[in-house]
């Protein structure tokens, strides 16, 4: 089995001169009309996309959400779905899952097991106890929200703690600590890059996982500037704007291009 | 379509003298084994707690990560079983989502629209917006965590607040407040009873989820004598002490025999 830990990740952004994590998110509202035609017109739309961007990109982020919303033919597209995002990127089920231990244990299971996904988002609100049976995952990532690219991450994350830190900060310092921590990566949206400095004294050496660059408005060019570290410790997720491009030529010409154009502006930064 | 509001829940719980929720928590590892040989295993167990137990439960909590695991056949399972429920009872989905507010959207359609279970689960760590799309569902439960059963809860849920709340506190306090408060419940763990009092300051008038009665040892007598008000406010949960009871009967007595002990214990307060 293949590995993904930081080293392997690092080396596949150099050689790809691109943090590209392009982010799955099929909705029967946005697919193009010809999918829509067909038994499987998820696994249909992101077999198209892969096969366009999976030089580009350094990892796929399959949200979990809009297969669960089809009920059981969505899971049976996403089972297939796993099969085909290559070997060589990362894979990360965007599922933002996490509960009490014995709980908490089956959608490890679920996800680490069965689907074999390299990642999981996970909920820290309930601590540490609750990501145990992921962390129990040694070759595996436990991607924990810190802090999200919603204007809402201003009500709990963004709150101050009597001891001066605010709760992404102290989120961030308790996963920092434990023994797994180098199974860990840290959800940060773009939307925020004001904390990104501040974000890497407290975890230098962590990868971090950005979403809210393109339709959330989020600037690639801070986000690189603030959040890179001496391992690159970065996974730049765009969904909406590649995976929807405004149409010009063909769906897979568009999204081909709107990726292009993001790796483009990365890699200039190597 | 009925309508399960406070006042219906109230009435539910005087007249069944319970506030019995039967947790389904359907394990591979822990069913007895007659039902291992079924091609639904996890539906024809549960439809058997619900046989000897649907007049002593005035609410169902199904645990969607033991369904989750299996694959889509899980979620054949699930479909099915939202079925029969009895319409009487409150069905809530133990999912724990959140996400942001396009993908909680899909996470809402999913159990609103398609499984038309009364209430879901909520994380919320990503703030109010995050969970906008179950509130927009004005017949609708969002039961919002709170103060979970676990010993994590101690990570963050307990920390405190420049402001003096622990965290905890101030997501009863935000979601209190809401447009849609009506709509909300909270998960208060039974593990935390010297907590009760204040919670119901910050919330006289809110239904409680309550966990960690039975297996994780929660007491009964203090969460009641603490956490029910006016409106009796509160669905207490027990899974696995009801659904893997000692083998004393047959397994369909057994469970009935547990399920029936707490709500003995649960009749003596009407």
């Amino acid at each position: 089995m293949l590995v993904k830990d930081s080293a392997y990740l690092c080396e596949q952004i150099r050689q790809k001169k691109s943090f590209l994590c392009v982010g799955l998110d099929p909705d029967l509202e946005k697919l193009p009309n010809h999918y829509l035609n067909g038994k499987q017109p998820f696994l249909e739309f992101c077999k198209d996309i892969i096969e366009v961007t999976h030089h580009l990109a350094v990892a796929y982020k399959i949200n979990i959400a809009f297969f669960e919303a089809l009920g059981p033919s969505g899971w049976e597209q996403l089972e297939q779905l796993v099969n085909i995002i290559p070997n060589e990127c990362l894979l990360i089920a965007d599922a933002k899952r996490a509960d009490i231990g014995n709980t908490s244990k089956k959608y490890a299971e679920y996800y680490f097991d069965r689907l074999q996904v390299d990642a999981v988002t996970l909920h820290p609100y309930m601590g540490v106890d609750s990501l145990e049976p992921f962390l129990s995952y040694h070759n595996k990532w436990s991607v924990v929200l810190a802090l999200t690219s919603n204007p809402g991450s201003a009500d709990f994350e963004l709150k101050e703690l009597r001891t001066g830190e605010l709760l992404f900060e102290s989120v961030l310092q308790t996963f920092v600590k434990i023994k797994q921590s180098n199974q860990i990566m840290f959800v940060v949206g773009a939307t925020h890059p004001e904390y990104l400095t501040k974000i890497r004294k407290i975890c230098p050496d962590h990868f971090l996982l950005i979403p809210g660059i393109g339709s959330q408005g989020g600037d690639l060019h801070q986000v690189i500037q603030a959040g890179r570290n001496h391992n690159e410790g970065l996974l730049i997720n765009v969904s909406r704007s590649i995976i929807y491009p405004e149409l010009k030529k063909s769906f897979k010409d568009d999204v081909f291009q709107a990726a292009q154009n993001f790796v483009t502006e990365m890699s200039r930064y190597f």
